[in-house]
């Protein structure tokens, strides 16, 4: 199925979000802000989120005000820590410097995604949507600490898999579980569909985050560069089984190879065939599908609906795409 | 009068906002993060903000639990945006480079300034405080988009009076606005004495920040380096005046310096000396009097009491000090 077929039992709703998305952006006094935000516009990406919460509400109503209120807000926090990533990335392209150039753009980095961050909590709480408020706020929050734990685990080596699990669930799925939870806020006739719309987004999460680490092992040809995560040190579900599964020596080479030579691209390829001969690719593959499995589930506890189809599709289409 | 005999009146209470402000930032999952608010809340300064927000509550009733969430929401909105500030003073320290050290604290920076941000917002959610929260929200988006006018309007050293009055109000005023009006919130009877300390934390506000901007023409003997906002082609109100009545010919020799060789520092010496010489400090001393007379008159509107007249030294003491 492609994404317009999933799309088809919300497509005017989700334009409707669109210009939404785009009036709530705007600033009437910082001319600079605006041309950001356009071109953020400009690159909006495959819609997955604001899909996840319009699909979300659909399952228990029309989509309503509040609904389109949970979708902008998802947006504005999702797109202000995208911005904020950017003062990331900037550094790595330019090979651990910056530009002056770059400096200016990282300053106007932070201060865009504050922000967006800050229209967002405005916007919910002129429509006073405070618990969808709480629930994405809770998610900025573990987007935050999942990052920071993940940086302070990179730096020691130290992670298991008890601990992975632990940083992809704050950094990916709790905020994709504020999303589906938003969207059933703004229509569910009682408390356990909300929580239903919960656990499912954290499933979806977190079988949409080990499918992205597998994309860094070349596990599906999508033209993806390779061991960007090895590079800076993270280590992932299939790097995670690969040493476990490893002998003491072959371990301890790995473990010096990705501390100390993670900068030479052929150690980081030395790594990734390691893990392409650990068996770590279809473990971390079965484990992503054991969640998804778990979200399909939970969906097959509510009634059936185009809405409750094109979730299920979506999810699918999610964990099995090729870019 | 030593901020000590000015801070009597809620001396238990400010102690008690420590107690309650150093809980507020506590994360329990990401070690690093404790390990970095403990680092900030020990170089804390004055307290002047959130002596703010008790002085202006213990106005209209005595301190309660909403009047402690008011100053940890302030504080922790304060505090994040300290810290994504120093993503660009770490780098002027470095000379527009990085270290890889640097780096990781930059993106460390952003990190914590979001999850101080999420902490507040979950504690005013959390705690029912939705019109403190809206106010400091627009609080924080007014102070981004001020920083971002700025930085623009800094990049084609087109400013005017009336622009620079604007882009303080957001960039300061409207914080200390947020912040005394929020502590009115938690113990006022009516609406227009809410309105009365959002005013009067207006213009304490603008006070502030001209008193700060007079610092970088060493208007007073701080001991602070002069000229920073100069190098950054910020332009201050003691310019602005110096500008606006130079002749044709001094005004295009002095924009240049400003945006050619503002990296000099014997050119930079020059700009000083040639607002000293033109009035600019004296006009600018007379402008922040009239803010600071502005606030006190707005506080004579409200009946006399120990926290009033402590509001007032306050006031005079932040405008007067000489560090």
């Amino acid at each position: 199925m492609t994404l317009d077929q999933i799309k088809a039992p919300i497509a005017d709703e989700l334009d409707e979000f669109e210009t939404r998305f785009r009036e709530s952006m705007r600033s009437k006094k910082a001319p600079l802000l605006d041309k950001i935000t356009w071109y953020i516009v400009q690159r909006k990406g495959k819609q997955v989120r604001p899909m996840l919460v319009l699909l979300s509400a659909r399952l228990f109503g029309p989509i309503n005000n509040g609904s389109y209120v949970a979708a902008s807000l998802v947006e504005l926090l999702h797109t202000a820590s995208l911005v904020h990533d950017d003062v990331v990335d900037d550094a790595n392209e330019r090979r651990g410097f910056f530009s002056i150039n770059a400096l200016w753009k990282n300053k106007v980095a932070v201060l865009v995604g504050d922000y967006l961050l800050s229209q967002g909590l405005l916007l919910s709480v002129r429509e006073n949507q405070y618990r969808m408020l709480e629930m994405v706020s809770r998610a900025v929050q573990e987007l935050s600490e999942g990052e920071l734990l993940q940086m302070e685990k990179a730096r020691r080596l130290d992670i298991k898999e008890d601990i992975y699990f632990e940083i992809i669930r704050q950094k990916t799925a709790s905020l994709i579980a504020a999303a589906c939870s938003a969207g059933a806020i703004s229509t569910a006739q009682s408390e356990e569909q909300i929580q239903t719309m919960w656990k499912f987004g954290e499933k979806t999460g977190m079988a949409f985050q080990i499918r992205d680490d597998l994309f860094d092992f070349g596990a599906d040809d999508v033209g993806k560069p390779l061991g960007i995560d090895i590079k800076e040190k993270k280590l992932t579900l299939p790097l995670i089984y690969a040493l476990d599964n490893a002998s003491k020596a072959e371990k301890k080479h790995i473990m010096n190879l990705v501390k100390n030579h993670s900068h030479k691209p052929d150690k980081v390829a030395e790594v990734i065939e390691f893990v392409r001969n650990s068996g770590g690719i279809p473990y971390s593959k079965k484990v992503m599908e054991g969640f998804r499995q778990e979200a399909l589930d939970l969906l097959q506890t509510l009634p059936d609906s185009p809405a409750r189809q094109a979730l299920a599709e979506l999810l699918v289409f999610v964990t099995e795409r090729n870019k």
